[in-house]
């Protein structure tokens, strides 16, 4: 059944070769969207090629709930993953590292280096925990600025992310409007949908049935195990919302794992044995803390919210963008970018509205990278031109 | 956050006013397809109108994965819930019980009435709790086919069910081929798909999650509280996937609960109470050891195992069909019943497809009356006609 995660994800795992930047708010405090503040946001960031001298070749690339600033790049010491864009971004790639300057940073309520709930509180160095407060998407995107003034980026020749990442691309182009040129949006949308919010909370009670969780306050390795089960239970249902019907019932169709001579209870198919290896393989490398936060945020997106809806915010917008849709995506589901397109379109902004076709659902946008390339290759090089 | 379930169902809840039959296989045992047994198996089932002279107006009604024998009728001592298919079933409605003798017996494994976990075990009184043993479709339909005999019916008119009752459906026509003169397939599969059996995968780690479970033996009050919490989370997902991202956007958009000013991280979009509702709905009246039992048999359900594939199965088929989608079914997409249909035609039976237009998702077969009562209806006055 639930097999437990060997070597799971511990805040004392050594950190990437990366480098870091720490931000403050003006009142030395970082204060927060929904209320709450840190005395302290550290933000880790990679970055690719070189910036030029008229400072207009910076693109930003902002990351999905699980991804982290390593878009690119082999896995190696303190780093878990390869880039999880390195199909993209590189050297003659889509995003050229020849010619552009990459930059792409954990966002803030992280695991992997940015400030989050396993970092040490100020006040008496132990892990926020529980003290963590919420963090919304704008929350992400302001310490993404305050990282933009350090290298000297005024404006982005554009931002570009999928998912959680075209959270943060919107909230860029409605908080900062002059400070991009041009924006790619994939599979993501105005809004969190309420089909998206149930499966989100669903993902957030597992944690918080786990017994390891504590209530958020786990960190000590000798009070016991952290909440991997429950993190491995939201991470499960995460990943079949990433894939489609379609995709599973090519991939697994009803094969088994164990031989289907008698039937015990806890017996699995081999869509079940899929589920257990990608929980297992999150619960390795990332904190469940993390993944409540970064959730939540992502329920709270609303670029309308608090400033008269989502079209009054739209018409903020002032850069040209690509807008990517999944046709199996059923977690952000088209219907999302559509919306979206809709309100851009109806502020008079030029925006180019593209659908990958793949059986891979949402995970499309990581996976088809034939279709993406001349996509996002095509329209970077207009920026560049333009 | 997470509620805890004042009121739940527990072992020594009243049953209703219900008959009940005792079947036993011709060794005295129930011997199980999944290499299991039980020593006693007794059904709780309800009945409603006369059973004609010529047996021949028996319409047996199969019920969904919570449902029970209580197809029609109010709720009352012991009874927890109306009748499922109130709207359906009646003097003058589409199965007529002025015209038909309707039968609807709780599902083995269940938790109303017939042997399921929370039933003494024969061997010392004590419920089976993790004693109970893995059972399948096939078994549900020979204990029912028992009680056909038991009351006199060799034929049944027609035999109807949505969802998991679909799935008993056809496993009747494939069994017993010439005990039934027609079947009304609704919402239902010839297998259960990886998709499905994913999230059922996720619902049963919910409830083992669940300190409460106990590895199943929960029921001595003594020892604590049941895995309500694991239940309720299981029904939570479910309930989403009963439904559909249209009719959750159109019903409750991004209104919440707690009123969005400052964010707590556990402060609510409407659309987690309505979860929340319904999690604790079904703690109250369902034991979470039947849905384990239940989840698993539809995971299993696959008319083609051991039958050479599911066309020969389909092929031993002799009755007429109405096979029915719901064209926003995420759950038992519409796929599945165009496999179905397809299968029966290949075989060249008889078959009415017929799509009911809905944005409430899979729940449209309990919802879409308009739709269902003539389609319904009409199939089954055919039925007695010819």
């Amino acid at each position: 059944m639930d097999i437990p995660a060997t070597g799971a994800w511990r805040p004392d795992m050594p950190t990437a070769q990366r480098r870091f930047h720490t931000v403050l708010g003006d009142g030395r405090i970082f204060a927060l969207e929904g209320g709450g503040h840190l005395d302290q946001v550290t933000i880790a960031y990679e970055t690719w090629g070189n910036l030029d001298d008229s400072v207009s070749n910076a693109v930003l690339v902002c990351h999905a709930l699980t991804g982290d600033a390593h878009a690119a790049g082999p896995s190696g010491a303190g780093q878990p993953t390869d880039g999880w864009w390195n199909d993209l971004i590189g050297p003659g790639k889509a995003i050229d590292t020849d010619r552009f300057f990459v930059v792409c940073a954990n966002v803030l309520g992280g695991c992997q280096g940015t400030t989050g709930p396993a970092s040490p509180h100020p006040a008496d160095g132990q892990p926020y925990g529980s003290r963590f407060p919420v963090v919304s998407v704008r929350d992400m995107v302001r310490t993404q600025a305050a990282l933009a003034d350090h290298l000297g980026i005024d404006t982005w020749l554009s931002i570009v992310g999928g998912s959680m990442g075209g959270m943060q691309v919107l909230e860029w182009a409605v908080m900062f409007p002059h400070r991009l040129r041009s924006m790619i949006n994939i599979a993501s949308a105005a809004s969190a949908s309420p089909l998206q919010i149930g499966w989100s909370q669903i993902g957030r009670l597992a944690i918080a049935l786990d017994p390891g969780w504590r209530g958020g306050d786990y960190y000590d390795a000798a009070v016991g195990e952290g909440p991997h089960r429950g993190l491995m239970l939201a991470r499960r249902l995460a990943q079949i919302h990433y894939r489609s019907d379609e995709s599973l019932h090519m991939r697994f169709g009803r094969s088994t794992v164990d031989r289907l001579d008698t039937f015990a209870l806890w017996d699995r198919f081999q869509v079940e044995g899929y589920l257990d290896h990608h929980g297992q393989k999150l619960a390795r490398r990332f904190d469940a803390n993390s993944y409540l936060i970064l959730n939540k945020a992502m329920d709270l997106h609303d670029v309308g919210r608090g400033r008269g809806g989502v079209a009054a915010a739209v018409s903020r917008i002032r850069c040209r963008s690509l807008v990517l849709s999944v046709d199996s995506d059923m977690l952000y589901t088209p219907r999302q970018q559509e919306e979206l397109v809709g309100l851009l379109r109806a502020s008079n902004l030029e925006v180019d509205h593209e659908t990958i076709r793949s059986a891979h659902g949402h995970d499309g946008f990581l996976i088809e990278f034939d279709q993406l390339e001349p996509l996002v290759g095509d329209f970077l090089d207009e920026q560049l031109k333009g």
